[in-house]
């Protein structure tokens, strides 16, 4: 069986690096011989989380066909938010927790979705079904996957089983979640060192909606208003990056993971469909989304929708 | 939770009948409140397999919208081979073995898809996992899928996983696999009393490739020649289905099902395509395809690769 790579999205966060880890260590249990690979550098959140327990940073790739012929996808599925030459290289296995859209393959494959928080509870899920017991570290980093994904079991994405996963993973990894958790996400609000156009990236997803295509960021902070004091240099940012990608409309969601709110920030057009999606009204290119937390379940179907 | 409609493809095989109705027991076992239905009525072999295991047909449907917001598809989910509503409904949870093509949602959902023979053989594993007991007449019937879909054990898809499926429903369902799996096979090998539109729409999927609309069939028989001395009527019907329903090309494939050998007829255009997928050249509008038996491993992935 020839080598196959394991990534999850392009702008990774940390179920993403993650995720790609846990499924390539199972994968390789089961006697696949498979590389686990990241699409970006790991953001301060991710450091941390490897710093923390001591794992190495995967190996950056750009392009995938120029090593291997088959893939393995976690954490997404929808091409534009993969590796740049994915039509270029079989798709063997998924395992992700997003809606599917823009993905299709030639052949029957491996595909396992489920609609809970983090793709690191369905693998630990995957770990329990094969009878592969999973080592202190790589527990830990997937219990920080979980912890990232649910905002500490906080986000409307979190179910039972992110739940039981997380306290299952924090025995293994022997660590106080809760303490634990805060820690984590507090290290990945650390924004006054990142520039504008670093803001606008590091959390960025692509999607397709109606013809347009579409960028939403999402930025975590303890505190809105010292990134809203940004906003005219994140919004030239945002129009520089749009201008260069070919985006049409550009949404930066900012989450205060304290108190599970979020503050809109938009560019671009068409805006009376953000504005009908969320039933709220643009003022000075903001809106405040109050609960709102999950690009994925709360702001990517109600966008849909208002495209169809 | 509102009630959810379980269904399999248009012009259903016996794992789109069995693995709804195995998927609904399952789902209403974990509090889903789910009816199996069907796309089309059983064919011959599936109701000698509803008749021998005593279990009801299921009813027929052509819309889903009308009675329901939500829907879980079972052994397909590319949507021009599902329900003809299929853009109204939200679609919760597929179950398939196929490939993923023209299908995509606004929200995760669970998706489960394994490169198996058959679906019955994924739900067995389901069934495993959640630790649900399959009762010896719903066990007769998964057994019934995974022999109509592996021809016995005998076509390339036929998978380790399908194996160890077929020997532990037989054991639940109390049956000798062999000797039943021939019985069955036969039983839907009655080709005389068919009409040649029935038999060029029994088995026939859909497909989207080069941009062209792509119809195949597949005829199980125990006599190729006695296809055959039917061609020119086969054609024919071939041809007005195809204007009737603006197919650019049509593929029957006839399988030898003692043998494992098929012949190919084609109808339409590009012809060209289709001899380069097979390596083959056609005479009389026929090629013969030593081996081949799975439309799905066999025939849709070369012929997509020459419309790339």
């Amino acid at each position: 069986m020839s080598k196959e790579l394991v990534f999850g999205h392009q702008s990774p966060d940390t179920d993403a690096i993650v995720a790609a880890k846990a499924y390539s260590y199972l994968q390789n249990k089961l006697g696949y011989d498979t590389e686990a690979v990241a699409l970006g550098e790991p953001n301060e959140e991710t450091q941390f989380v490897l710093n923390y327990f001591d794992e190495p940073t995967p190996r950056v790739i750009t392009k995938a066909s120029d090593e291997v012929d088959s893939v393995m996808l976690v954490d997404h599925n929808e091409h534009q938010q993969s590796v740049s030459d994915i039509e270029d290289v079989t798709v063997t296995h998924v395992v992700d927790h997003h809606r599917i859209a823009n993905f299709s393959t030639s052949s029957p494959l491996f595909y396992r979705a489920e609609p809970v928080g983090c793709t690191s509870t369905i693998l630990m899920k995957m770990f329990d079904e094969y009878k592969i017991e999973i080592p202190a570290q790589l527990a830990g980093l997937m219990l920080s996957a979980i912890i990232s994904d649910t905002l500490l079991l906080k986000s409307p994405t979190t179910t039972d089983d992110d739940k039981a996963a997380v306290i299952a993973l924090a025995e293994i990894a022997d660590v106080d979640y809760k303490t634990y958790g805060l820690e984590e996400l507090k290290a990945g609000t650390n924004l006054s060192s990142k520039s504008e156009a670093e803001l606008i990236e590091q959390d960025a997803k692509s999607f397709e909606m109606g013809g347009k295509n579409i960028r939403i960021d999402q930025i975590n902070t303890v505190d809105l208003d010292e990134v809203f004091a940004r906003q005219d240099k994140l919004e030239a940012a945002m129009a520089a990056d749009a201008k260069e990608k070919g985006y049409d409309l550009f949404l930066v969601l900012v989450t205060n993971i304290l108190d599970s709110d979020s503050r809109l920030l938009v560019w671009g057009e068409p805006t009376d469909v953000v504005e009908k999606a969320f039933n709220t009204t643009l003022t000075n290119n903001t809106a405040s989304l109050p609960g709102v937390v999950s690009r994925k379940k709360q702001v990517v179907p109600p966008l849909q929708d208002q495209f169809k």
